[in-house]
């Protein structure tokens, strides 16, 4: 892995991606006690950043796989990325999902034109059914994070927050980032030693899933004990990847932790002070700027905002606890 | 009112506002029968355009005016805007707001460090009172939309709207934007007469509150028979301005209108599909491109959402009805 992956993924990416704004705001500002700024990667196409990696990864293809097909396991924000990057280039595209997995995830990918393919929790082997079908069809895998095209895609964004904090006059802060297996925290944190050394990745995830922390203190991959039970789906991973730890190692700062109560808080904020939706995946960052200012340093702060494909319902929830609406 | 006062308002603003960013969505695309781009200008600083006319409006008075403050008459979007381009200048603001004002209003606009005076909507006359006010303390007015440096500062988006249609491949469509005295509009409509003449400006009113599609049509200024009524709160005005009716009637096409429950679904589009956060006025131009696709023409469409400061329990309520949440 090195920057030129990443500026070549960036070339490849030119006019597909949303160039996301930095987004602030005085009153998130005085909450936080420091500048806070916020790149708004929920703004990107299919809702979240994944679509920089699957796309980076589709159009890296040489042209006789690409036309083969991909395929990829997830039942989220990686899906529909790698479902529209496929769609545009002409790619069939294979989805494999749980069949509990809830109908509008389902239903939004296949609307992306991937054929999903669905399989029991309980009683399919996943990497055995993707491999079986991956064989018969000469699909291509698309990991979701452990691939150096993906992590190359993921790190575009830290490209983008390198300009953007310059045009700040940001020179120096800690970049907040959603962490599950690190694909975008890890490719961030490489973009950013080359373009803005100043500027230093600190990983975040939710209380109890915090694998990444714990191995970045422990200075080996560590696993979670659990692998469900908090409302931060999109970032509950088992483990950080074995390309991915090694960056973050070298790279990143300390790890970060925040509970599901502050990541509904900040995605209340988020939604009265910018005027985006996040998920609460997406928000775990912004809740350390906002409530946990004493573990950060700096006169200000860049947090990524990572995805916004919410259920309605739980949003409209936390709207009810913490707008007071 | 021409281009060049457009753009020194540009150059005015550089740095300070966001270029906000044109999103769109496959699932909106199929919606509508065509590919629509939504400037997003619920991202702006204080969550509305406003902020472009009032910075326009205030970063152009000769450094003495600025220094004895300016005065504006919002409740709403033009009071934040006003507030914080006032504050960021070492400029005293005034808020002159009814004191029957929503409460959040009130503390959101104090936030922004205006001083806000109430005056009673049944007993007191708000012109006079803010004349004596200006009078007394040297202030100088900053009118919402008929006043050509604040239709300067809203024209910006247009420039925007211009150079992100070029880099999208759009060369024609309409252009539909929410309107309230017509100030974005029409500095929307001289901006791409410039700029982008294959893109024409449309405005979008609530039913009811169509004024300007009236006027449009009779060729004079005519005025709402109501002054409330409509959830579209931002964008309930009598009647088109002086300044910006004649710029309407020259540049626009006809005017458009929708329903309160089309803002409604709008909206809640906008956050499922976009994952940006609109107020019901704001979100009337998508809720043209969604549901009336017949009253537009072209291959593509360019929606403006307008501003996003929306009432949580409005919001909470409408992802109820419409996201079957």
């Amino acid at each position: 892995m090195n920057i030129e992956m990443i500026e070549a993924a960036a070339g490849r990416l030119a006019g597909e991606a949303v160039r996301t704004p930095l987004l602030s705001s005085p009153f998130l500002d005085e909450v936080a006690g420091r500048r806070v700024f916020v790149k708004a990667e929920c703004l990107q196409q299919t809702g979240s950043f994944k679509f920089r990696g699957g796309w980076s990864a589709v159009s890296a293809l040489p042209l006789d796989e690409r036309t083969q097909g991909v395929i990829a396991f997830s039942s989220g924000n990686h899906a529909q990325g790698v479902a529209l990057a496929a769609r545009r280039h002409g790619a069939p595209c294979v989805i494999l999902m749980p069949a509990d997995a809830p109908r509008v995830k389902i239903d939004n990918t296949r609307a992306l034109g991937a054929e999903v393919v669905l399989y029991d929790r309980a009683t399919g082997d996943r990497d055995a059914i993707g491999a079986a079908l991956a064989e018969a069809r000469g699909l291509t895998l698309i990991k979701p994070f452990d691939e150096p095209l993906v992590i190359a895609g993921q790190g575009t964004t830290g490209l983008e927050i390198a300009e953007q904090a310059a045009e700040a006059g940001i020179g120096a802060a800690d970049v907040l980032v959603p962490c599950g297996g690190g694909g975008l925290s890890s490719g961030i944190a490489l973009a950013l030693q080359a373009k803005a050394p100043g500027l230093r990745v600190r990983t975040v995830e939710p209380e109890g899933f915090d694998d990444v922390k714990r191995s970045l203190e422990a200075g080996e991959i560590l696993r979670n004990e659990r692998g469900s039970g908090s409302i931060c789906d999109a970032i509950l991973t088992p483990a950080p990847g074995q390309l991915t730890f090694p960056i973050l190692a070298r790279l990143a700062g300390p790890g970060l932790s925040v509970s599901d109560e502050e990541a509904l808080a900040a995605m209340v904020a988020a939604f009265s002070r910018l005027h985006i939706v996040l998920e609460p995946g997406g928000a775990v960052a912004l809740a350390v700027a906002l409530f946990r200012p004493d573990t950060v340093e700096g006169e200000a702060v860049i947090v990524v905002a990572s995805g916004g494909n919410v259920d309605p319902a739980a949003f409209r929830s936390a709207l009810g606890r913490f707008a007071g609406a």
